[in-house]
């Protein structure tokens, strides 16, 4: 397994990482999540990431049971929560980013998780009704309790991550050390050109979900739709269903599909490899249901030697959709 | 129920809460106490409001027991306690907003409550023989150790939150979220006028007391004077007593009586909803000895549609004491 | 004429002002020049756009010529000049947001202007070359020594205004007062989306540019091609032709007029009434050629009033460009 | 003469001084005004108080050219601004508190006054209309160009104040040194009460107007009504005339004139000493449209030492206009 800095930060990260969105308490058995958990840590896998939100707060309570099963150190796994949505039940302060909620919600985290504190702590999206100033202070007063130990954005624009940097600098408190966002060959705009400044100026580190864009990189809708997918499993996810799986982005797989087999690799191997690559990516959550689909992936990080200059400029070629800055 | 921010925090309060003032451990008895809160929680009331003073600590002894014996969770419900005035019994050291006494009394208020953290911890008046520094420092020192919230002012002049707020940002402290103003329709400048720069340039939320003006509002004295208030049951009150109930206020609160009689509604209610209608206003506090008494103005919020302008300006011709800017 | 405050400060602009982009100096005389100015300064005008890129330089020494000429009092217009592009001759330090240029190039404006200071001096565009903080400092050191009253943005992303305002904060200086975006009916992301939280937080003021989208909402290119446009006459516009000009626009504002039409005004009325409606235009800069246009222009204010919910709705189906906040 | 200091600054001006509101340029000839000023200087005041709005402008003209003449050290006497009414013309831009009108107003009155400098410069009101930090920030640009020596405010409230201290705290900036208030026996809750703590925690001086209450205390209309007061000269005074000259009030003056005829002497002397005996009072600022009229008034320190605790107890018992803090 490659480590790699968490953005500026010391802290060490596992290039590719566990996550447990839609799969623990949710599309798998808490017998499948251990097993992927024990997977990954073996192969070196030290960052599993988790959310109040996920399955309404039975992921953590699935992945608490087996970090607690395990006789893993504490200094050896990474483990995250993130704030926003609210577990449940749900209420009226029991979502958003007050610091009622940012503090009790990591409470209840750590409670579900079975641990004394939060290795990475993210506000899980930006608060309209919420000022920064107030969720950075509370990330600050839980980190001064000891409570969590970094704390980040997910989804947040650029801008908002600069107020909330900003705000840091002015009350001289620990500002966001990571953020959270989608990055794959089809998503690529935040990552690539909206967050440029922010890890240039800010050393922003970044733990990047969806890198098989919600499947379609895993090639599995390149020939005809299959039953066994999150997408039949959740009914809830139809607006990212649509959004994903249109005829132009399967074409798109389909092609990228003969560059990988070229390469002698698969597409998602690929399209992970292809993250990888990207120096501002510190680490690649896989979401995984399946034990074999998990060591296949985990293996990605043998491609992307093979991504060369010719094979980047032919996988450009395909994706037709590299962000650019305005140009004046 | 409605939910509004606490000024620009992102904390959500009921648009009326609940009050103890003169009532818990005082006027009435615990099970009343009891029956008031259930029909308030069950209302969506969120927010009880209490304070070391009331009933010299009594209070909330009835609050805390009474949320003890409640499976409410801790999530659902704001509750607020208040240092100044000392609980029994009373000492040099046990009055007033030196580090000694915010602390002390925090940590006695959460064994009274017994909850873990207030919500909401205020200075119930400003103390002229503390620096201002002292009591913005103490209170966050309480804030960082999880031990309340938020925290605001009680009764204090715009000046002195000021002088709160620039202490804070000087230090790099949390400032004051809200302040607790008398408000009514006989009570107006220090929200109408006082305060206006606060909530345009500081976004300071109130939680406002007395609306019904001591009783005055309810219409219980525009006939004559009944024998079963609160100024037959507390003798101290009376200087209160004098100060409301003058001849000029009882006949302003038959005219009103007359409007809420048009409006096909009863006078406190349209004194509350008139309380509501102001965007400044986070919460109205209600007090209540009867609990026919509490579900009446429970309903106070569908009375605020009717205020148009036709009936503000009605009011206004009765009441003759909008508060005004110094012109130039 | 109508005054606005130019974003939260005390700065009072006329709702309408007059550009000298693309006229001044290069399409029109001289003559028709003074004679535009004088027009808009007759009818309230108090706001005159200018930068040091516009025909090179020419278009500041024609209005500084002009200014000189009049006897209207330094107290009663203000007067701009943007640094970025440099003027003619260009150079290696003659460009960007150096200190050097960016205190240069003041110099010359104020000479070419023939004033002893600017009141609003914008940076044309980010310098991906030159640290924020270099900038900030220089616009600082031309406010301390008077040689300008207000310094601010043009075309610069949310993100890079937040960073001038973080850096100025950071080390106590003035930061941005105003951002230059272009805004029209075809032109809205920047406005009514990625600056939200400028205006709310940081309340800065906009002096937007091409209301007209180019020439599109004059409606001269509904029926067919003209010959005496900006893009006959200035070869290097073609980028924008090609951007503008599309049938799709094309169509739009001829469903545009018919609105106009129906309300009893002209299409560009109606296009800068729309501009006009927006809390956030602090003035909309218009361009002219010819004298009858910019009288015509000038009463657009006389039609807001005609925008109502009802007008609106009509004029966003034909739009259908509305800009969203990302929703989750 | 008696000289004080500033609040805590160290700069010394005499307790008493002289102010050209309603009189230079307006109610008196030059040829008085130079006498007036004459007079003043030799009995040791320094401070001459002036302002942009007084007789539009021509104030300051009148009392430039006497400066002029007079071979006065620069270093001899105090000499003050105001901005926020606007001198003749009037404009858009050229009244409030923007930077645009504090710094051109500033240029316009050294123009006017021919100095090179103001020894102070006052906010002449609070602006609603401009962010205090914008006004703070243009004071502090003309203290660093060395065209003011120290800034200060008149009839702004403690709050406004107080943001205007935090502003420059926050950022770094020299904050206002002095307010001026009116002041008299008449008038006595911002001085006696709003100011306290700005005295107590932040040594804020006062330049006081209006010691007479607007003449009532000089006491010619203790009998009946003359005829060539400024009531009769300035039309525009009638709100003036209105509240101060009420029946309650020459009563007062009626009594007050007693108590001096006691202590052997006149009304207004007592008026101006028991000013003087206030230690928050800086300086007393005089209005004087005849030169006898001045000279008497310039005794009055010499009284201050009659007014004993016994005097004062009178007083007090005639006034019945004592201000209080609040109660709890």
């Amino acid at each position: 397994m490659e480590y790699r800095r968490l953005g500026k930060s010391g802290l060490q990260v596992s290039a590719l990482s566990l996550g447990s969105w839609l799969t623990f308490g949710n599309q798998i058995e808490d017998k499948v999540a251990d097993e992927l958990m024990s997977i990954a840590y073996e192969q070196g896998v030290n960052f599993f990431d988790n959310a109040e939100a996920y399955a309404g707060g039975k992921s953590e309570i699935v992945m608490g049971n087996i970090l607690k099963s395990k006789s893993w150190d504490r200094e050896s796994f990474i483990v995250s929560s993130k704030v926003f949505f609210g577990a449940e039940p749900k209420g009226v302060n029991r979502v958003g980013l007050s610091r009622k909620h940012v503090i009790e919600a990591c409470h209840a985290a750590l409670k579900r998780l079975q641990v004394d504190y939060l290795d990475l702590y993210f506000c899980h999206r930006p608060d309209k009704d919420t000022p920064i100033e107030e969720t950075v202070w509370a990330m600050n007063t839980l980190l001064q309790q000891g409570k969590i130990l970094y704390w980040g954005t997910s989804e947040w624009s650029a801008y908002e991550i600069r107020e909330a940097i900003a705000v840091a600098k002015e009350y001289h408190l620990i500002g966001p050390t990571m953020e959270q966002p989608e990055y794959s060959m089809i998503e690529r705009n935040k990552l690539e050109n909206e967050y440029s400044m922010l890890f240039r100026d800010h050393g922003i580190g970044t733990t990047i979900w969806s890198p098989l864009a919600s499947g379609l990189l895993s090639g599995k809708y390149n020939d005809s739709r299959p039953d066994d997918t999150r997408f039949s499993a959740i009914k809830s996810l139809g607006w990212l269903e649509n959004k994903r799986l249109t005829e132009e982005n399967i074409e798109k797989a389909r092609k990228l599909k003969a560059i990988a087999d070229e390469l002698g690799t698969s597409l998602p191997k690929l399209a992970l490899a292809w993250c990888l690559k990207n120096p501002h990516v510190s680490t690649v959550i896989l979401g995984a249901s399946k034990t074999q689909q998990l060591k296949e992936n985990l293996t990605a990080l043998d491609v992307v030697g093979l991504l060369n200059d010719d094979v980047m400029a032919k996988i450009e070629e395909v994706l037709q959709n590299k962000p650019e800055a305005p140009q004046f």
